[in-house]
C-alpha cells in the first residue's frame, strides 16, 4: 500500500486521502483515533489491560499529533486463532530495530530476543519477568504495535524463521563456512497469546517517538505529578515513629538539605505482612496532628502498604467475600477486578488516611514474586484467572488509589512495584529491590518506551563516591528518592562528599520547573520525560554486533554478542545526562547530531560525535542541545506551594535561538483537567547585532501567577 | 484412609485387602499396575509423554515389587478443570521433602521452589526450562506422582497457602516477629496444566527409591547399554578425516588408553546446521571401510547429528510433507510425533549408517534454545501444538533411532540434549554446554530421580589438577566420555596427571561387570545405577535452612536459604562417590548409618557420620558398605566383545556378610529381551573360624559364559 500512494498519489492527495479515515481503512483494521488503528481477532477476554487501566483516550492530543498512514504492510500482518490460543505476527524488515517490552533491566534493543511477559520482580535476566512487562513495541521505523491482553504473552522479537517466509536465509555449511550464524535472519515479531482472542493496537509514527507520544496519549496521557512530588524525599527506617519522622524532617530543614516528602515504612500500621491498613497507635499516636504538623514543616507524607489484608484489619471482614483462594504472608488478597473490592478498599484508606491529609502512598508487593504471591492455580470470586490478576494487579491499585485522589482534588505521586500497558496517567514509579546503579540506567531507559515511570532510587553505599554517584543519577530522574527504610541512611552520612551531594539536592530543585513543565508534556503531548537515545532525533544507535570471544568450548554457537547504548539518557527535551557508576573516572558519551553545550560551563562539548569526558567526582556530565532553554528557579528547600511565588532563572545554551514553552498550574489540584493552567513561550533570539535577547509571554488562566522576577543567563558566549 | 486401616485392620488383613487391587481403589482412581494407580481428569491431549515414548510397562517387575496401599490420602488430592486449564493439588505433610522434577542442575530438594517444566537448554538456574524437565517427583515419605503431560506445567512444590487450608500457617506481624517468614508453610504441591484434561499417576513405595523404581518400570525399565557403552570414549575435533579417526583410535592403544566408542563431530556430514546426513566424501572417502577397520581395531563410531535437515539431504522431499512451518538454521523441522515421518528419517540413517555399522548417536539440539529453536506459534502437520512437539521431541528422536536398532538387534548407547518423562528405557546419555564441574554432580544426582541419564563429561580444563578431578568423576558416570570436539583434548593432553588418568581410565574398565550389573538392576528392577543420597537407607538429609546473613537492603525479605547435600552421590548398590573440586583438597563426606570402607584401602572409614577427607589429588573418595561385593575384571583396553572371556577379581569390604548378583548376556544384542541372560550370586559368608569366604554361582542361560578365571579379595582385615 506504501508504494503504491509512492506511485499514484502527490503528497497533498495523500494527505488528503488520510484525513479521511475511512478510505485509508486498512483490511481488518480500524482507525480509531488519528494514527491508532485497532483489529480484533477471535474472542478477547473480558479483562485486559486498557480496561483494567480504565484509560481515556486523549482524543484532542491525538488529533493534534494529526493523520498519518497505516504504518506497517498489512498484508504481513497475520492474527489467527489456532486451537483456542491466538497467534500473532508483524513484519520486521532488515535493519529494522525494535525496543520496549515494558521494564528491561539489562537490554535496550529487543530484536532477537525471547520474552514472557509476566509480571514479577526482575530476577537478574530480561525474560519478560519484570515489574512492568507492558506488551507494547516501537520499532526505529516509526511505528508501534500493542497487544491488548492480561496474559501472559511469549514474544518472539525477531526469532523464528519460517520455511515459506519469501526472505527465509539462505543455509549455511557451519562445517565449513566461517560466517555461519546461531541466529539467521528473522522478518517477524511473532506472539503467543494464551487466549482464544486479542485486541491488538497499532500506533503510527512518523518517528519512534511520535509512536511512542500516540501509545501514551492513547492510555490518558502521562501522569501530571503535584509539583511537591517532583521535590526531594526521603523513606524513613520501618518502625520510626512519628516524634522520630518530624525530627527527621526538622533536620533536613536545619542541614539545608531539600525535603518536599516523607516515606513511612510497614511501622506505620498497627500490623504489617499482613496489612491492618491502621495505624500503630504506640508510635502514631495521633496520626491527624502529625499529619498536619508535617505540612507546616512542608513536608508532604507518603505511607507503604502492600494490599494483602490481615484478619485483624477493620477492612478484613468487608473485603473478604472479593479474595482469592490463596493467601500472601497470611493475609487474603483482593479481587481487584471487582468494582465493589475496590470501593470497599478505598473506604478504609479514604477514613484512616487520605481523610487526615496522607499525600501518597508506596503499594508494595504487587508483582511477586513467585514464592510468595498466589499461585496461577488461585482461584478468584471475579472468575478472572489468577494469571489475569497478576497482570493487572498493579493496575489496579494505582488506579485505585489515584481515583480516591482525584475525589479529594489533590494530586498523589507515589510508588509502585508493578505497572503494566495503560498505565501511563497513573502517578506512580516504579521501583525493586535490586541494586544495581547500571541497571537502574537502562530501566530508566527502557520506561520511556513502555509509558511508565521508574526511579534509581538511592538505598546505601560502600563509599562516600558510590553515595555520590548514585545520587547524581537519582536528581536526574522521576523520583528524587533516598530508601533508608533499612539503613537509616541519610543525604549528609557521608562527609566527604556531603557539600556535592547538597549541590544535587538542590540543583534538582532549581530544575523544578523544567521538570514539571516536562511531566505537562507527557500528560499534554503523550512525550516520555525520561527517555532513551534511541527516541532522539539524530543520534546513530551505534548498534553493532561482536563476536564474543573465547574458545568453542565456552561459546559452542559463537553467539553474537550486541552493543547498545544503555548507559546516557536525555532527561526532558534538552538535558543529555551520561552518569558515572562506582570506580569510573572517566567515560564515553554518544553526542547525537547538531551541537552540543556542557550543562554546567555552556562550553562547547560536540556535534554528532563520541567524546570522552573525565568530569571529576563532584560531577554528573549533562548536555545541552544548540539553542536549549532551561527554566530554573531558586534552590528552595520545598517546592512552591499554591500560590507561592518562585523567581525564575532562564538558561540559554549555545548560539542558536530557541523556543521553550512553560507550563505552570496550582500544582496540587486535578483543575489543569478543567483548563486551569498555562503554557508561557520563552523565546531567545538573536538581534541585529547578533546578541541573544529572551523574552517570556504572560501566563494564561494559572491564578494566581506564580512566577515572580526572571533573571536570563546565556550560558554560552 | 491410612488411618482407618491402622484402627480397624491387623497387618495381615490389610496384606490380604491389598492383594485383592479392586476392593482398595480410592475413588477416582484406578490401580493399573501393584502400586501404581491412574487417574484421568478432564479430556487429556491426545499426545502426552507416555504415549510419545511408546513406553511399555514391565509388568512382570512390578508384580515382583508387589502391592501396596495406595500411599497419599486420597480426600486431600484435587484435580479439576477450570477455564480449559486443569489445576492439580496433591498434599504436602510437615517436614516432608520433595525430589524430582527432572534434570535440575543446582537443587535437589525441590519443596518451595515453583518451576515451569520445559525442555529447553539449561540457562544457570533451576527454573524448569531444562534438558529433561520431567514432571515427575518423589516424596521423603515414599511416593511418586507423575503428570504425563507434553504442556509446560508450572509447578508450585509446596509455595500456595490456601486461605481455607484447615494447616494455613498463622498471621505473624513483621513488624515486631523477629520469626517473621518470608515463606509461610504449604500444604501442597499445586499444578498447572495448560491443557482441558490430564491423566496422573501415583506409585507406592513403601521408599522413596521404590517409588523410583516402580516409575521407572512402568516406564519399561531402565535401559540396558551395549558393553561396550560403558566402557571410554572420545569425541574428535569437528573436521578430522576417517584417517585422523583411526590415529586417534591407534594412538590410544599404543599409550595404553582404553577406548571403546569414538563420537565424530558435524564434520562426518557433507553439509551441518543443517544436517544432511550423508558422509563427506572428501573427509570420509569410504565410510564402510572406515567403519570395518575402526570395529577391528576395538572401536565403534558414534556420530553427531541434529535433527533438522537440510535441502541438500536425500531425506529433504521426503520428509517436507512431515515439516513444521517454521525452520531451524535453515533446516525443515520433521513432524516426529506421525509415525510415517519417523519411519522416512529411520530409512536415511538406516541406509547411509546402521547399514555399515555406526553404533549409535549424538543427538543434539532437540532442547533448545528458544532463540534458534522453532517458536511455539509454530505449526506442525499432526496438529499437535510447538509446545507439544518440543516436550516430546527428544523422546521421539530416543524412540525413533532406538527401534532401528533393536531391528538390526544391535544395541546402541548415545547422547541426546533431551529426554521427558517415560524415556527411562531409552540408552542415551543427556549432556549440554554448560561446564560447571558442581553443577554436573548435582545433575548426576537429579537423574536418578527421573529416569533419565546424564554425564558428567569432561572436554577442557585450564590445569592438571582439574582435568584430573573432572576426570575422576567421569569415570564413575554413565559414560566416561572425553568430548573434545572443539579443543582436541586427549587423556594424556596433561602430562603431570597423565598416569593418574591412565589409572582411573583403568579403574573404570575394571569396574564394568558390576556398572553392567547395576545397569541390569536399572533395567530389570528399576534401580537407578546413579543416584543421590536422599535415595540411600539410612542417610540423614542433614536438611536445614540457613539465614542469608547480610543487611535488608540486599535480602529485603530475610530469606532462607537451604543447605542440601548435592556434591557426593551413590553408584550402583555399594559405592559412594565423593568427589573434590579444583582447588579442594579436603571435604566433608556424609556416610549413611552402617559401617562404610575405603574402597582403595579397605579401611574402616566410619558409620552414620560427617567425616572429613583429605584424599591427595590422585584419588576421588569412593566409600563401600559393610559387607559390599564389588565385581572386577582386568583392566583391558577394550570390554569384552560377545563370547570373549574375561577374569573376574571379587572385591569384599566391611567384615559382613555379603551378597551379590551378577548379571551377565552377550553384551550386545536385544536377546536378553528374550531371556538370553543369566544372574550369577556372589556370595560371602563367615565360616566356622571367622573366615570370610567367597563362592560364586553357575552362569545360567548365558550362552557362552564369559567369566574366566576368578580370584578374590577380602579387601578389609
Amino acid at each position: 500500500m506504501k508504494l503504491m500512494y509512492a506511485f499514484f498519489l502527490t503528497p497533498f492527495l495523500a494527505t488528503l486521502l488520510f484525513s479521511i479515515p475511512l478510505a485509508a481503512q486498512p483490511p481488518g483494521w480500524s482507525e480509531i483515533a488519528p494514527g491508532v488503528w485497532k483489529s480484533t481477532t477471535g474472542r478477547p477476554d473480558d479483562l485486559d489491560l486498557f480496561n483494567a487501566a480504565g484509560i481515556k483516550p486523549a482524543t484532542g492530543a491525538l488529533a493534534r499529533l494529526g493523520p498519518a498512514p497505516f504504518p506497517i504492510p498489512v498484508e504481513k500482518i497475520s492474527c489467527e486463532v489456532v486451537n483456542g490460543e491466538t497467534y500473532l505476527r508483524f513484519p520486521l524488515e532488515k535493519g529494522e530495530q525494535i525496543f520496549g517490552f515494558g521494564l528491561n533491566f539489562k537490554t535496550v534493543m529487543q530484536r532477537g530476543r525471547i520474552l514472557q511477559l509476566h509480571v514479577d520482580h526482575y530476577g537478574g535476566s530480561d525474560n519478560g519477568r519484570t515489574h512492568a512487562p507492558v506488551p507494547f513495541y516501537v520499532s526505529g521505523k516509526g511505528y508501534g504495535v500493542f497487544i491488548n491482553s492480561s496474559r501472559y504473552l511469549t514474544i518472539y522479537a525477531g526469532t523464528g524463521v519460517r520455511r515459506d517466509s519469501p526472505e527465509a536465509p539462505e543455509e549455511q555449511d557451519r562445517n565449513t563456512d566461517k560466517n555461519w550464524d546461531a541466529q539467521p535472519y528473522s522478518d517477524a515479531v511473532e506472539v503467543l497469546v494464551p487466549a482464544g482472542g486479542v485486541e491488538v493496537y497499532v500506533f503510527a509514527g512518523p518517528t519512534p517517538l511520535d509512536a511512542v507520544r500516540r501509545f501514551n496519549l492513547y492510555s490518558g496521557g502521562g501522569c501530571l505529578p503535584p509539583r511537591w512530588g517532583l521535590g526531594f524525599t526521603q523513606r524513613v527506617p520501618t518502625l520510626y515513629t512519628s516524634d522520630q519522622v518530624e525530627q527527621e524532617a526538622r533536620a533536613f530543614s536545619a542541614k539545608g538539605y531539600p525535603l518536599d516528602f516523607i516515606g513511612l515504612e510497614p511501622g506505620w500500621q498497627s500490623r504489617s505482612y499482613p496489612c491492618t491498613l491502621e495505624w500503630d497507635k504506640s508510635r502514631y499516636p495521633d496520626p491527624a496532628t502529625f499529619v498536619t504538623t508535617m505540612k507546616e514543616l512542608g513536608v508532604h507524607l507518603n505511607l507503604w502498604t502492600n494490599p494483602y489484608i490481615s484478619s485483624l484489619s477493620p477492612l478484613y471482614q468487608k473485603i473478604l467475600p472479593f479474595t482469592g483462594s490463596h493467601t500472601v504472608w497470611g493475609g487474603v488478597v483482593p479481587d481487584l477486578s471487582i468494582s465493589e473490592a475496590r470501593e470497599t478498599f478505598k473506604d478504609q484508606i479514604s477514613r484512616s488516611q487520605l481523610s487526615i491529609g496522607i499525600s501518597g502512598y508506596k503499594i508494595d508487593e504487587s508483582d511477586g514474586y513467585d514464592r510468595w504471591l498466589w499461585p496461577d492455580v488461585a482461584r478468584f470470586p471475579s472468575g478472572n484467572s489468577a494469571e489475569q490478576i497478576r497482570q493487572t494487579y498493579g493496575l489496579f491499585l494505582q488506579r485505585m488509589t489515584m481515583e480516591l485522589f482525584r475525589q479529594n482534588n489533590s494530586r498523589t505521586y507515589g510508588l509502585t512495584r508493578s505497572s503494566n500497558g495503560g498505565g501511563a496517567s497513573f502517578p506512580y514509579v516504579i521501583y525493586n529491590d535490586n541494586y544495581s546503579h547500571e541497571d537502574f540506567i537502562t530501566a530508566l531507559i527502557n520506561s520511556g518506551f513502555s509509558g511508565v515511570l521508574w526511579t534509581p532510587e538511592v538505598r546505601s553505599s560502600k563509599t562516600g563516591e558510590e553515595w555520590l554517584r548514585r545520587f547524581q543519577t537519582v536528581c536526574f530522574s522521576p523520583m528524587a528518592m533516598i530508601n533508608a527504610w533499612s539503613s537509616g541512611t541519610k543525604p549528609w552520612s557521608f562527609p566527604d562528599v556531603e557539600e556535592e551531594i547538597k549541590e544535587y539536592a538542590l540543583l534538582r530543585m532549581q530544575l523544578i520547573p523544567y521538570l514539571y513543565t516536562e511531566f505537562a508534556k507527557y500528560h499534554f503531548e503523550g512525550t516520555p520525560p525520561f527517555r532513551g537515545m534511541n527516541l532522539e532525533p539524530g543520534f546513530d544507535e551505534g548498534a553493532t554486533s561482536e563476536l564474543k570471544t573465547g574458545s568453542l568450548d565456552d561459546n559452542p554457537y559463537l553467539e553474537a554478542v550486541r552493543k547498545e547504548i544503555k548507559d546516557q539518557y536525555m532527561t526532558g527535551e534538552y538535558l543529555l545526562v551520561a552518569p558515572l557508576f562506582t570506580g569510573q573516572t572517566t567515560r564515553e558519551v554518544i553526542l547525537p547530531r547538531g551541537r552540543w553545550f556542557d550543562f554546567y560551563t555552556g562550553e562547547y562539548a560536540g556535534d554528532g560525535e563520541i567524546i570522552t569526558v573525565t568530569p571529576g567526582l563532584e560531577k554528573i556530565p549533562v548536555f545541552v542541545k544548540d539553542g536549549g532553554i532551561v527554566p530554573m528557579m531558586m534552590p528552595l528547600l520545598h517546592t512552591p506551594r499554591t500560590g507561592e511565588k518562585y523567581d525564575l532563572e532562564i538558561r540559554h545554551y549555545g548560539t542558536a535561538p530557541g523556543v521553550y514553552t512553560l507550563y505552570d498550574d496550582d500544582g496540587e489540584s486535578f483543575d489543569y483537567e478543567k483548563g486551569f493552567y498555562s503554557w508561557r513561550i520563552i523565546r531567545v533570539e538573536t538581534d541585529k547585532k547578533g546578541k541573544l535577547n529572551g523574552s517570556i509571554s504572560k501566563a494564561e488562566r494559572v491564578r494566581p501567577d506564580n512566577i515572580g522576577n526572571v533573571t536570563w543567563r546565556f550560558m554560552t558566549n
